[in-house]
């Protein structure tokens, strides 16, 4: 009676294009591919307005939610930290270590990323509002402060908790929203960090899957 | 050889007496609490600048961290989960369940608290600063979008993944920072849901312990 087909990935099939590559399916996507699972995507277009169909399972009308078997989740974070305990190499053995992991699993989402959605409030999706251009240095000082401890915890390290882990998938990921701006620059090591995660083949397998569900639609 | 001391839980000893009652560990004595754990704590006075003693466990300069035997965590997130993986009580045994609970764990942290600590931004920690005053129409404005979809998901239930769980933990922690401002007020569900934590009696014992920390360095 198992459900043995592959897990499903919700993602969007049109985006504007400069958040292309930075959806935050391709987390999930990546979790995936460094676990050597198949999975399907079920794809929503975004310039559609009232999903209604999807807000079953996603409370905030977002993208991804996951679906395996009788099992659904929602949130990036609680998405990736599933499959790591459900599939070995995404979570250290080692007791202390897998800790590290943890912590820097949540460090991601609640330390780093709302520094970053701070600025992207003010120089992005609110940018018009009042306030937003005067606000715009308190937010990047915050900012650099924040990248300021991440780079000094990562150090020389090559991953946050030793080996390669689910906390490195997440935290990767949100610097990634940096992208090619110049916030990231002061901090060699976390570019280099950066670097290092994208070179990951199982990154590169999430990347051109991710992007590709975008060109599929791309006559639309 | 193991170590059966209770585990420790960094607080602080000092901050204004706003934040008292919301620092971020008393997320963590509310999770020992729910399950009958003894701990510890270690008190740092905020006033003190430099906190080079305490940053080996907390790459961000603030609490809490948690320590049990040899294993290190920072994150109230991770402490939560990591003491909810280790004690019956705060993870449904249901499968799907569980993933909700996971689900709704991340969403209080990723989803909901940093649309709070955009609006704390601009109204406390950098109101001072240009634009900020000019921004907290809309910071309020995302805030309440939020709300309303949390307050619709959550319904007439409870508890987020149908009986009590570390997900509720986080969710009225970060609505507690909050308080007795007007933001939560056109969602009676959600101001019943907090009441609902508060009233537990872990709750009371956390927030008696937590608060009882700061006066004992009230004369100081």
């Amino acid at each position: 009676m198992a459900d043995s087909s592959p897990p499903e990935v919700t993602a969007f099939s049109w985006v504007p294009p400069m958040p292309r590559g930075l959806v935050r399916d391709i987390r999930v996507r990546w979790a995936l591919e460094e676990v050597d699972r198949d999975y399907r995507t079920r794809l929503f277009d975004r310039r559609v307005s009232g999903p209604e169909d999807r807000k079953p399972e996603q409370p905030f009308g977002q993208v991804p939610a996951y679906r395996e078997g009788n099992v659904a989740l929602f949130e990036s974070g609680a998405i990736c930290l599933w499959i790591a305990e459900k599939h070995p190499g995404l979570l250290p053995e080692d007791e202390n270590a897998r800790a590290s992991a943890l912590s820097w699993t949540f460090a991601a989402l609640n330390s780093v990323e709302p520094n970053i959605l701070l600025l992207q409030y003010v120089t992005l999706f609110d940018a018009d509002k009042p306030g937003a251009a005067e606000f715009v240095p308190t937010a990047q000082s915050r900012l650099a402060d924040r990248l300021q401890q991440l780079s000094d915890a990562l150090g020389e390290r090559d991953w946050l908790a030793g080996e390669f882990s689910v906390a490195d998938i997440l935290m990767v990921s949100v610097l990634r929203q940096l992208g090619r701006g110049d916030r990231l620059d002061p901090f060699p090591n976390l570019v280099a960090y950066v670097a290092r995660g994208e070179a990951r083949a199982a990154f590169k397998r999430a990347y051109d899957a991710h992007m590709a569900d975008f060109m599929a639609d791309a006559e639309t």
